[in-house]
C-alpha cells in the first residue's frame, strides 16, 4: 500500500549502504576514532562554515536531546520548550530522567515566540522567590517543528538575542533539519543555524541514514568531557564508523541537501494535489509534513488506499492526519498519490 | 598491518549487509514494530528454548547494561560485580549515573565465585545497620569475562542458586556470548544461560553486527514498561529494523554460532602458535581473547608487525598484551600471524 | 511590626520546646529508634483510625514530597499535579531531580478536578504512542491548597475513585493539614484522608513544630525499604527524637487540632474585619490564608503597618497580597490588626 | 544503664535549648534569611579566619555529603574516598543516587594516603581509555575518620597539594570536627582546614546540636546557585533559624571548642582507665572514639553494665567494640565507667 505514514519507514539512501559495503572490511579503531568519522566531521564543519565547531555523532533523536540538554545544564537549570516540543511530549520523560525540568510554554504552530521566551525568563528571574525556582538555562526549539513549520531568520535571530542577553543556551533539534533547509519557504541557512545556536543537531535518521544524528557545538563550545558523558549516557557506539560513514557520504557532494530537496519537491506537489482537490490544511507547512483535515468518511476511504499518520481528532469530529514525504519518496509514489486523491 | 587489536574493528558479516540491502526499501513501522524484528525475536526465543522469553534489541553494550540494571533494580538496590567487571571499570559510571551503587568484590580471573557473592550478601543483610546500606538486588557477570574466561555450568548454577535463595536477579553481560558458547572449553549452552539467568544479552556488536545487542528476559520476566524505559534512557532506535534485520540474519541457519566457532578456531590456532613459540600466557583462556606476557623488547618488535591491545604493565617490567580474533579473522590472517611469530 | 507574612516565622509551640527540654538528657537510640518516635507513631495511627498505617517522620515539605513521590513511582511514571501545585511551582525542580516528570494540568482555585484528572489519564493511556509517554503513576494534591482552598469530601472521594480505577496513587501534601481539618468550611476529617489517600503527610513545620512532617501510608502501604530510601535521599536525621518528641506532643490531648483551630479562629476574625472594611478577596478561603486585592496606594499604606506576603500583580494594576495566621497568632495580634485596618 | 554507645544519643547542649526558648516567638524570615543565621555565619567566618568564606547550614551529615559532592562535581566526575569512608560504607548509596561514582581506595586506619590518592589519579588520567572512565573530581576525607583517627597537618597538606596539582577539590567531612580540633594529639587547626580544603563541614549533630551541619566553602568558593541546589535536594528547612540559632550559640564564646574539649578529656581518661586495666586497643585513637578488643566473655559481662557499640568480629573470635564520649559525658559518667571496669 502507498505509504506516507512517516519519514523513517525505509532503510538508508542506497549510496550510504554502498559505502558501508565498500568499507566493510577495512580495519578501523572503535568509538569514533576511525577515518570516516574524522572525514565526516571535517565536511560538516565546512558545511557549517565553522572550522572550530565541535562535532559528535549519536544514534537517535531522543538520545541526542537527552545528552545535549543534560551536559549543557547544571543540575538546577531547566530547559524552556514549547509545550508541543518533542522533548516535552514524546520522549517518555528522557529529559526529566536526567534531572532537569522542562519549562513548557505555549507554542505558535509549534514555534516559540521570542517575546514569550523573554517573558518566561523575566518572570522567573525577577520572582522574589527565584532561589526556590528552577533556573532557565537553555531554550529548546525544533526546526522544522513537530508541526512542520519553520522559524524565519528574523525569528531565529530574535530567539538567539534573548538567549545571549540572558546568558542562556539556544539548542535546535534538527531531526528534520535537511527538510527545513531545503524548503522553498525558508530564509535560514545552515550557516545561520551555526551562527545563531549554541548547539544543534543535523538529523540523519529521518534524512537518509539508517541511524545517526550529527551534534554540532559551534565555535568549539562542547561541554567539557562531552565524549565521556556520551559514554556515561550509554550513547557511544563501539563501531562509530557506522554513523561516520553515513554522514561522510551524506556530506559528500551535497547529498544531504539534494535528497532533502527531493523530499520537499514531492511534498510541494502533494500539497498542490490536495489543495486542488479541495482538502483543507490544519496548519500551513512548507516542509515534508502535510497536515490535512478529513471527515470521518474521508478518513476511512482514504485510509484504505494510503497509509498516513493519525494526528488528532478535532472537536467537530473531523480528523487531522499527517502525510510525510521523505528522501525515499519517488515521482511514481506521488503519481499514485495523485491518482488516489483523484479517485476519491 | 595485521590487526588483532580488538573484535570490533571491521563492519558487519557480509550476509547482514546483504540482507540490509535486500530489505532496504521495504516500508516497515518504526521503533521495532517491523516484521524483521518480530522474526528475530521468534528465532531467539527458539534458540533459547524459551517460548515465553521477552526479547528486546538495544544498540550497544554499555547502554544495555545501564538500561537492564536500572530497570531491574529499585532505587535503594545496588548490583554486585567483580571489581574488574565492565560496568565497574570501563563504562564511565553509566550505572551510577542512573543512581545505583556497584558493590564491587574481588574476582578470580574475571569471574565471581558463588561463595564470595553469598558472603557479600550475607554480610550486608546481617549487618545491624542494614537499613543504612545499599541492598544487593542483582549480580552482574560477564560471560566470557573481560579476561576471556568462562563460567562452567556448575559455577553458573551455583551463582544462580545463591541469587534465587536471596531473591536477587542474575544478569549476564554477553557482549561476546557467541565466543563463549562456541569455545571448546565450555559446557554451558544458550539454554543453560536462559535457564539460570534472569536477564542476559546476546552480543551482536562484537559478533558479526554493525551494532546491536539482544536482551533476553527468560520466562516473560521483563520489567514493567520496559519499552518505555528504553525510550526514556534514549536507547530506542526509530529504525528498529536496523538491529532486527541483523539479528534475524544472525539467527537464521545458525549463522551466529557458525561465525563464533570460526573465531574460536582462529584463536585456538593462535594460542597453539604462541605456545609453540614459547610465549607465556597471563591468563589461560578458551575464547577469542588471548593474553600474552611480552618483554619490552618483544613488545616493540612484535608491535611493529602486529597491532594488538595493551593490557597492563607487570611489576617486573613485562607487559601483558591482548590478541583478539573475531568472526572476521581469516585463515590467511592466522597464517600471517604464524609467519610473524616465526620471524621473531 | 505586626506580621502576617507567613505561618513559619516563629519557633515552636511552647509545649514542644518544654518537652524537648524535659527529655534532653535521656539517652535514646538514633535514627528514629527512640521511644518518643514510637509513641508519636502510635498516636498518629490512632488519630487516623488506622492501626496498620506506616508512619515516618521527615524534616520538611519539599523533602517529603520528593521522597514520597520518588519512592512510590517507577522510573517511567510521572505525577499529575495542578500547575500551581507546590511541587511544580516552588520546589526548585526537586521532583524532576529524582527523574520524574510532573504532568501539570490546569487548576480550579488551586484544586484538581476529578474529571480533569480522569481526562488527563485517559488521554495518555489511549494515545497510540502511549509507550513513548510518561505514565501517570500518582496524583498529587495539596489540602489546603497553595490558594488556601479545600477539597470537599465529595471532591476527594471522586479523585480517590479515579485513582483507584486506574491503579494510580493519590498523595496529599498536608503541609497545612491542621488548618484544613479545623476549618469551619470543611467536611473532611483525618480519617477521611486516611481512607481516601494512599499517602499523605501531616505538616508540622507550619503547625507548631520547629521542623518535621509526619508521612502516613495508610493500610501498611509504605514502599519497600522506605527507611533506606529516606537515608539515601539524605533525609534521615541522626537525632530522630527531635521530630518524634514534637509530634508526640502535638498528638497528645489533641494539641495539633487545638492550635490549628486557634489559627482558624484568628483567620475567620481577620476575614470578617477585612470584609466589613470593604476589602475584596481574590479567592474565597476558609483556612489560615487570606488573599486580598489592594490598590497600589493601599499596598503602600497598609504595608507600612502590617507585614504581609506579595502574591501577584493583576492586569488592572491592583495587587494580591496574602495574610496568614498561624497557631502563634494571638487575640492581641488580631486586635492590633483590626485597629490597623480601621485606621486606613 | 551507663551508655557510651554513640555521640548522638541525647538532645542538645542546654545553652542551645535555652537560646531556642529565648528567641522562640521573635518573628523572623524563613529559609535561613533570619538574623541568627546571619550572625552564625559571621562567627564561623571569623573562627575560620576567612571573611570571604561561603557558609550554609544543612540538617545532617549524609545530606551534607550528598549535596556538597553533587554540586561540586560535573556528571562525569566521581569522588575518591577511602573504602571505609562514610559515604562509601554507611549512607545507603546517597552519592550514587545523585549519579556519581565513588572511587574507593584502601585506607590506613580510616585515612587516605596522599601517595595512594596521587597514584589513583595518575592511573586514571594516564589510562589510554581515560575517556571511558569516571574522572576524579574530588577527594573525600573525614576528620576525625570513622576510625577515630586524625590527619596530621603534614598529611593534610600533602593531600591538598595533590588535589591542587590535579585541579581536584578536597572535601572534609567534619561530622566530628570539634573532637578532632580539640584532641591533644593534633596539630591541625580550623584555620588549617580552611586553608587546605575546598569544602568542609563543621558537624553540629554530634557536637552539641539537635541537628545541623555548617558547610564552609573557603574563599567564596560555593558552587553557583548552591542555595537553589540545597532546595532541590530537599535539604532546605523553612525554619532555618533552628540551625542558625544553634550554631550562633555554639560559636559564641568558643562553646563549640569548649564542649569538644570536655568530650576529649573524658575520652582521654577512659583510654587511661582501659589501658591500666590491660585492655588492648584495636586502633590507637586520640579523639572521642575508643576501639577496644574484647573476648566474647568480656563482651557479655561488660555489655551487661555498659552500653557500647559493636564494631566487628575478628578472625580469632574476639570482638572490637566502640566506646564514644561526647559533649554530654560527665565526670560522673567516667567515674562510673572506671568503677565498672575495676569490677571486671
Amino acid at each position: 500500500m502507498l505509504s506516507f505514514e512517516c519519514d523513517y519507514n525505509v532503510g538508508a539512501h542506497p549510496k550510504l549502504l554502498q559505502r558501508l559495503l565498500e568499507t566493510n572490511l577495512v580495519r578501523q579503531s572503535g568509538y569514533g576514532a576511525d577515518e570516516y568519522t574524522a572525514s565526516a566531521k571535517e565536511k560538516i564543519r565546512a558545511a557549517c562554515g565553522d572550522p572550530e565547531a565541535d562535532v559528535f555523532f549519536l544514534a537517535g533523536g531522543t538520545q541526542t536531546n537527552q545528552v545535549v540538554i543534560d551536559t549543557c545544564l547544571s543540575s538546577v537549570e531547566g530547559v524552556i520548550s514549547a509545550d508541543t516540543g518533542h522533548i516535552n511530549a514524546h520522549e517518555a520523560g528522557a529529559v526529566e530522567f536526567t534531572g532537569h525540568k522542562i519549562i513548557a510554554i505555549p507554542h505558535d504552530c509549534g514555534k516559540l515566540r521570542a517575546a514569550d521566551v523573554e517573558a518566561c525568563i523575566e518572570t522567573i528571574i525577577t520572582d522574589e522567590n527565584v532561589d526556590h525556582l528552577v533556573r532557565p538555562g537553555m531554550v529548546y526549539i525544533s526546526h522544522p517543528t513537530e508541526y512542520g513549520t519553520l522559524y524565519t531568520k528574523a525569528e531565529l535571530t530574535a530567539l538567539s538575542s534573548v538567549c545571549r542577553k540572558h546568558g542562556i543556551k539556544l539548542f535546535m533539534d534538527g531531526a528534520r533539519l535537511g527538510y527545513g533547509l531545503e524548503s522553498s519557504g525558508t530564509d535560514v541557512t545552515l550557516r545561520d543555524v551555526t551562527e545563531l545556536c549554541d548547539a544543534f543537531y543535523i538529523g540523519g535518521t529521518k534524512v537518509g541514514a539508517l541511524c545517526g544524528e550529527a551534534v554540532v557545538f559551534p565555535r568549539g563550545g562542547a561541554p567539557k568531557y562531552f565524549f565521556t558523558a556520551v559514554k556515561q549516557h550509554g550513547a557511544l557506539l563501539a563501531k562509530g564508523r557506522l554513523i561516520g560513514i553515513q554522514f561522510d557520504t551524506l556530506f559528500t557532494d551535497g547529498l544531504y541537501f539534494e535528497i532533502s530537496r527531493k523530499a520537499i519537491r514531492a511534498a510541494d506537489r502533494m500539497r498542490e494535489i490536495l489543495k486542488s482537490a479541495g482538502y483543507r490544511f490544519h496548519i500551513e507547512t512548507v516542509t515534508n509534513q502535510i497536515f490535512v483535515i478529513l471527515t470521518p468518511e474521508e478518513y476511512d476511504t482514504l485510509g484504505r488506499k494510503i497509509k498516513f499518520g493519525f494526528w488528532e481528532r478535532l472537536s467537530d469530529g473531523n480528523i487531522v492526519v499527517r502525510f510525510a514525504s521523505s528522501w525515499a519518496t519517488t515521482d511514481g509514489d506521488v503519481d499514485e498519490f495523485e491518482a488516489c486523491i483523484a479517485e476519491m
